[in-house]
């Protein structure tokens, strides 16, 4: 089965590139956010500086949601990824839309978060706690029958 | 116009009283999900106890969701809270899951978390700092023409 | 049959009272935006004022635009009036909405901007010049069968 | 990221061929509507000349909605251009159709008329003042992460 | 089980009261289009009359469509009955219309007809010969369990 | 929080009427197929008998499907009983035909099914062993926050 | 614009071979049902052959609606075409599948039958009287703009 | 015309191989869950082992599920296949997910086990008992019109 995978959450560490280079699967293909943190904030900077910082964050948020919300309706499933700094709103956000688009998802996190994320892990299709487990699990899903 | 409004989040305040008994527009009704907190985490026990955390978790959480994804989508306008203390991904989630679904939604939140909440904010229809402004979005927008 | 109708586009003349004033059949309501062109300009001065007038209007249009979809989405058919002043881009922003949804919606306007019109009016179900037309219409769609 | 972009609104000018001929990313393929004007209003007269205008704009209309309709949906994002002439309510009602489809896009228009055009641009992902703004914003979603 | 049913198809018999007065549950109700031939034909007549026949139809036959169309939205089942006379092409329509929407409906025609009306009967979830069994299913639906 | 629930499974326990009667929040109402077997096998036969057992059957599970996918749409929660004898098919379907339709659905079944149940629980919100539990989950479900 | 045309209709002339020889255009490709009445009659004699005609007309009419159906949620416009022979109930039917989808169609026929087409073309986005209205206006959407 | 084909059900037979391999048409390809009854089983332990035999299968069964999901939204058809043994509720489960999702189905089992189907073949499009004849049928719904 080949397989579109959105990697959404954390982008302080190289999860990403570990999965990525970890699958072999030649079925398997991987989006993601913008994940420049200097770029991604400065995105809505291309239609004019703001003064106001929330004015600021909020053109660029909308910029990057237009390519976010595009991805995630690509995707066949999601990988969402909680670390252990920053709030990380934007990823549990993530998991709530893939949910009501019906769209599966994996979380990937350690197990000391289990109770503030129970509600994003209730609606997930698995719960992973490294990314060998993820690049497992994903080649196991798009292996021949 | 008549409105029904679902208030997500922060359970550990008074918003939600400060809010439904601020407002006076008798269009407006409000819905929840069940906001004791030793009561919502035992949810799951009622089918059984678990002796792994984990699942214990997983089975209240989904219990839950029955009440919170069919009160969203009864609703017409979801009020979000974030509040100063915990991670609060469920609060997050909500608004994702209202966002994918179409469902506007006002964010209530302290000024000092603008940033880490801008993905959050930039899908809302509106972003308050107080539950005096939510009553009177609420009372503007139920009133008549 | 039972008709929820909204009102949408000009506020400058009273065709809104006219039409309801006209109908006398009991199986008919009306709903729309505000029509207080003040307060729904200063809709988003109640979250705080705006120094910079781009986002004081995009404030307000977002909590207006709570109103509008709610309404809209409830409704069974939509009036789209186009008078004779002002851009009135709001109003063939509402029949784009009602369209993309599969809502039907009636035009309301005059002669002289049948062409600029054309797009809009080719996805109504009717179009009509008058409000005696829009309440004879609405009479009969409402009757026994 | 690869993007199918709409490109709608004003005909008068060469936004269109400015914003292709800048966008040097492999990744974005653009479409439109029948932009030649005379031959978009005569459209219907292939089924049959007809006397009375408002049949002939109707006809035509509903042809070039086949097209329009078709191309919004398969596009991943629409960039709709109000220029400084004419009513321009096609590229309102294409706004409003993007909407309520939950395709996102981003207006392009000089900043003179914010005001009448800020219910089309609150539901806007960007607003955009030059077609450079564009190319910029269009390049970076589609760059990998 | 209470149901709303639409009644779709053949104006020229008494085949809808029939039904009507045969049901004795209380859990029924029953919508149709507007059956006065006259009436329904001169529908777009209120909206300024047309010399083309074509045009005629056509503007009649879209103001019918807004009842027609809102009533099968509505329905939780349609009864869709064909005569033995004229085309009732548009009582085919209502049921391919139905069909993908997932409106459940039944068809009420005679034996001989049973080959051309082959498509249409393979999508209904039943197909009657005469009213008193339409009544029996209806009753038999809407009993308690 | 107001909740209509259907019931479906098993027809030759009383654990429909155990739950109905057990249940005491005022905000439950409840809905179930035709249990009566013999009046269920019968309902095609009110359009005519038929000599082939497959299309008796056939008739009779469609016209039995109005109610079902009916009663499934309108319902809030389903619970899904499977009990120790016969096939149960039925139960199966309408298990996934609730998790494709994103309906929330408790699962009803003792424990030694565990296994061939395990993808039918797997899209569940719940999985309870006896109608005392099922009680108390749409009890904590239904009662104010 | 590239465009996939279903066909539907009329099988006993050759406008399909007509209009897919006349249209030059690269960017269309073309489908249809199984047009050999006598392979689609026994369409489900494949699955056993049945002595009652109703349910051979009802298999096979259930195995070409797999096709039929995919078809057209598959295909970008539909031609529906009225010859001046048979009931032509499955065309009709076929309109009215295409409105509900909200896909675009064109109808064929000739002048005579418009009075009883009303609904039917009501709905369509162009109505043409031959094929070489249907391949020019094939032509004209699928150029470039 | 091209169709994917998701084959659902029974897999300790050849059935599946028998369809791939009798199946010339190159229009047809193929897809399923995976049919590896130890590795299913054990899909979920790669995320860690449970203790809990009821957990281990939950586990196991939603990793699948995003496989089956996945494969059944992206196909055109589905077969669905019931042997001799075992439960196989999760057959009837995808059978009640095709229906609710508007994918057609084929089921194919022997004439024994027609009644306990009833309301799985009243949904399918087609009931095949041999895999000869579902060959035939897809090859039939393949072929050029």
């Amino acid at each position: 089965m080949s397989m579109n995978v959105y990697l959404s959450g954390e982008i302080h560490t190289d999860w990403r590139e570990r999965i990525i280079d970890g699958c072999k699967a030649k079925e398997l293909s991987f989006s993601s956010a913008v994940t420049n943190h200097a770029a991604s904030d400065a995105a809505g900077d291309l239609l004019g500086c703001e003064e106001n910082n929330f004015w600021r964050d909020h053109k660029s948020a909308k910029v990057n949601a237009i390519r976010t919300k595009t991805l995630i309706e690509k995707c066949d499933i999601a990988i969402i990824r909680f670390g252990d700094k920053y709030k990380q709103w934007n990823a549990a956000f993530d998991a709530g839309y893939c949910a009501a688009m019906g769209k599966p998802y994996i979380t990937l996190h350690s197990e000391d978060i289990i109770h503030p994320l129970k509600e994003v892990d209730a609606a997930a299709m698995a719960v992973a706690e490294n990314t060998e487990q993820v690049i497992e699990i994903l080649e196991y899903l798009s292996r021949d029958y």
